[in-house]
């Protein structure tokens, strides 16, 4: 089997380069922080030393990072993937990251004769450990169909969404959602708890019906119980609701949920929550 | 058994006393429109002519009108509830009201030797049809309790919240969550939209993970069909928008996210938007 690349194994990465090497194929890894990839390096994995290096040696690249400028560097670098790409290769960035720089990969991506999908998830950890993650790629349908085997090893809602910068485009309208009933939740626990009402039993009145939602089901007793670890972090929830506000803004689509729900993400992380979950949002309503 | 009044016989409170009658108990009806209730009438329903008569004939009577504005007619107007209410008789409103109003009900019921419960409910048309409704009840603990085999009949999740006005807060808090959701169902629909994404196979993508709600599954759909009819009327939803937020302030409670929902319902149905379904927010957007 082909040996597949893969950057990026930390929490998300991690297990989905696993699922990869559990399927037999070999892989080979490059990761800032080497430690974070040992797991998979004991259990077989090959090493390179640079995003440059492991190119030259794989004919499909995974990619998952942090933050839009980590991918630029990993693409766009001076040993970056596309320095060392071969001719007819394909790289899959799964980094929720900007709509944009997706399509100056793929279009970099093609003029070296190769191909570049965009491929972001959601799901967050459990997904990416349970192999059910959902995933929205943008590019050719060439590269999707090409790439579709192996995402099918780490997902399983696949849906191909259009031209590159469409899977970003996807993404970022499922942390639009997101955000505005994050707000929702937490102002309805919040009126609960300033009205006297035991918040545990709104939660048994509410959650079955119309106001009923994953964050809700999920992260509302998280929020009730002070639990604040997370499972998607702040700072990166604002990174990602910048870059819609960003693709809007340059769309002149007016979108005051999506505002305000960065304004106040924002200002939460700026206030030392950046590394809690996006839970921690109740505390503005403390 | 015992005879129910019932007010307010329109497309829930008709489906709520109809469970009330096929479980067997004698009804006292009293609505506006009197043909709404002539279904009930017809199977044997017994006709009040005011809310004073029909409370001079029942021990409990139930009240599911439209806006507090009503509701203070049905129980403080000249010929009230309260006018003509029993010694040791039960009044239980399940519109969704003025908390602040629930507690001058039950205060005054009290002072004439009887009970009052604020009941409103969530599950809507369907809900009512199908005796599945959320009931949010607020009021005495001796009240509610005997209340609760007449609730049983017309709801599945029935949640006693503490003392009057408790089941319209948390009624109240059901709403603020929906509407700041569907501000993010809305906005992540329309980002779809103005990218060229495909917004069915968005859905597809983000239904099933954290930005899944009932609204995104049960609403954007009919949102994307252009079917605006109502399961619930914009000018009921502000109604209720504007009861939380005149509570909320009157806690001096910030809920920025309410605010915002608040007034672009408002807006929607100052546009003439009052009658359509809740999902024709997605129109401010168009």
């Amino acid at each position: 089997m082909q040996t597949i690349g893969f950057i990026g194994t930390g929490v998300m990465g991690g297990s989905m380069a696993g699922h990869l090497q559990n399927a037999g194929h070999p892989l080979c890894l490059f990761t800032r922080t080497r430690a974070k990839a040992q797991p998979l390096l004991d259990r077989g994995a090959a090493w390179a030393d640079s995003p440059a290096q492991l190119a030259a040696r794989c004919e499909t690249v995974f990619t998952m990072v942090g933050y839009p400028s980590d991918v630029e560097e990993v693409y766009f670098g001076d040993c970056g993937l596309l320095t060392g790409m071969r001719r007819g290769a394909l790289l899959v960035d799964m980094t929720t990251s900007q709509p944009a720089l997706a399509e100056r990969i793929a279009a970099e991506a093609e003029r070296l004769g190769g191909e570049a999908l965009d491929a972001p998830v959601s799901g967050g950890d459990k997904g990416a450990r349970e192999a059910t993650l959902s995933i929205m790629a943008g590019g050719s349908r060439h590269a999707y169909e090409k790439a579709l085997p192996l995402l099918r090893l780490m997902g399983r809602e696949i849906v191909y969404h259009g031209p590159a910068g469409s899977g970003q485009h996807c993404k970022l309208c499922n942390q639009i959602a997101i955000a505005a009933n994050m707000v929702g939740v937490c102002e309805a626990l919040a009126y609960a708890r300033r009205t006297g009402l035991d918040p545990e039993r709104v939660l048994r009145s509410i959650s079955g019906g119309a106001a009923g939602s994953w964050s809700l089901a999920n992260l509302a007793p998280r929020m009730l119980a002070g639990d604040f670890a997370p499972g998607f972090y702040v700072k990166h929830f604002v990174k990602d609701l910048g870059l819609a506000l960003e693709a809007a803004r340059t769309m002149r689509l007016d979108l005051p949920g999506l505002s305000l729900g960065e304004r106040m993400y924002r200002e939460l992380r700026d206030g030392g929550e950046g590394d809690s979950g996006t839970q921690a949002l109740i505390k503005r309503y403390a």
